[in-house]
């Protein structure tokens, strides 16, 4: 265990002035504050501030995501984690972030110099700067939908993305549809990863065709939509997974604006269940990710990690949402019973 | 939401009736109390109680597992549940039960009769009776090392297999080996499915080969290890990695009866780490599972399912613990030369 005195011991200054530095003192230079922090999250040093009341403060970094209002996919990640933080009387700062401010301030730095016992991350990319020093944090962490492999301070929180896109398989061959279209998130993300393998092994498992024209990866935004969808309707598909609602709304669009009625000519599902779903014309079947229990099991896993219990990958159960975007399979035409005797 | 009305009107008997049978009263047949209990478990009424301080009650349930002495491996882990569930003024009952058990008593039955809010059960097989019956449960439980499929009142607690067994492979390839051995628990569960997935990822991830000759499935006791040892040793194999202490504990009393040295003709790693891991001669290094942060973590969990958040799935982090059971590669014989050259 580092202490303040083997800070001091190591850079041959006083302990006095290690602790100014650490505890934000304003009569030592910023560069003496900096070379202490940095030196003391180098040498290992984990505060025990969280002790005092006054400085249980936790913090919320987001990037990549909205969440300031009620009908964006964060909102209520945050708010379940600020609910159950607040309760628990932890004061809780939400700080938005870009890759520029990762590549300014170190990770385990900024935690200690504003005095944060843990962080929990929401929308970081694979290639970020920070989830390269994840790997080697000492500070408790709690990351959203991304995982940091052998680091026992880091826990990842998601939704059961394999359990999702099987339910979401499930109920199209349910009622009846073959030839199911999916669009995935972007690539080189933990998610699309396992939906796209969820999704095949789903389709296998009830017996479905794969075909790869059939799967495509976009963005989670609507307009993704139409660079898919017309190849999609091409092949014959009578029913289109999307990896959120967005796309998913992006795909209704794209289907009416040719002439395609949703549902009776094509079934449409989404994923997240966020507000929009309830209003598109017609209202979105998805899969719901429970996401103000997100955020609030997300401050469990923090508040276990500040604990030393070594949480290491925790999921969620997602939720059929049966809405009116998708119905049984159209009675099979010529075209298509000779589409499904291929 | 089912109410003590609702089974009235079903049964075609009164509410204080109804009343007596689920709290258990005295003045009426042990028939008729059956029934009221079984008909409320159908119709998914879920007790209220555990909102009164007396009724805060959580149950254990424990099979094929010693968990009554400190050197045994559900020691720890019953203890981490019930002392993080006292602290929350839960009470506690442990019940031992058998497959005999299980055919008797429904799961959902028992824990309405005996007034318990949860339950926690550990060492349950793929085939016992209650793993059928938790497809359905409507009461909160928590599962040690099973999971069960889309139902949001069960979740699944277990340690990091593929961590696990990846960091005692990436250990022994650090150390030089390269024929390694690997004895798995009993086919037909679901930790030996993920540990084999894990065992044969992580080899051809440090371009290790993969021999069928070097992989088996054993029992979780050291007497499982003379059936897979003697052929291991034949195919030249100079580390083993099993799939938990005592396992390992058999395969150094093998070898070393056959005139092996342990870890100098051959390193032996174990998993779980239970207290004779220390007492081994040579003491063991093995794979940890952190079994009274599995306990506590059970209870997180099932807390946080009473309280309608879907956890589903929960691993913790396995530790490598490095003892003597495990060096560096011989030198290669003339033997070993040709064997590696193959």
């Amino acid at each position: 265990m580092v202490t303040i005195k083997d800070i001091a011991t190591h850079l041959g200054i006083s302990i006095s002035t290690v602790s100014k530095g650490l505890n934000g003192a304003s009569d030592i230079s910023d560069d003496l504050r900096q070379l202490v922090l940095d030196t003391a999250v180098e040498m290992g040093y984990s505060t025990k501030r969280s002790k005092k009341e006054e400085f249980r403060k936790l913090c919320v970094f987001v990037e990549n995501m909205e969440y300031e209002t009620l009908d964006s996919f964060g909102y209520d990640i945050v708010l379940g984690f600020r609910q159950n933080a607040y309760r628990h009387k932890w004061d809780v700062t939400i700080v938005p972030i870009t890759p520029e401010f990762q590549e300014q301030e170190k990770y385990d730095t900024y935690l200690l110099k504003h005095g944060y016992c843990g962080g929990f991350l929401i929308g970081l990319a694979l290639q970020d700067e920070w989830m390269k020093q994840l790997k080697h944090t000492t500070m408790p962490t709690v990351l959203f939908d991304n995982a940091i492999d052998n680091n026992p301070n880091v826990c990842y929180i998601g939704t059961d993305s394999y359990e999702g896109i099987h339910t979401a398989v499930e109920h199209l061959s349910n009622l009846g549809h073959k030839k199911i279209g999916f669009i995935n998130g972007s690539l080189g993300s933990l998610v699309s990863d396992q939906r796209q393998e969820a999704f095949e092994s789903s389709m296998k498992e009830f017996r479905l065709p794969l075909n790869n024209k059939l799967m495509a990866h976009g963005y989670f935004v609507a307009e993704s939509a139409k660079y898919h969808v017309p190849g999609f309707l091409e092949e014959g598909a009578t029913a289109i997974v999307c990896a959120n609602d967005l796309l998913a709304q992006g795909v209704i669009e794209y289907c009416r604006s040719k002439g395609y009625r949703v549902p009776e000519d094509i079934s449409v599902i989404g994923f997240d269940n966020i507000p929009i779903a309830a209003t598109t014309t017609p209202p979105l079947t998805t899969i719901a990710q429970q996401r103000n229990e997100l955020g609030k099991c997300a401050y469990v896993c923090l508040n276990s990690l500040i604990h030393h219990i070594p949480f290491s990958k925790v999921l969620l159960r997602p939720q059929l949402i049966e809405r009116e975007s998708t119905t049984r399979v159209k009675p099979t035409t010529t075209k298509s019973k000779h589409q499904i005797s291929r």
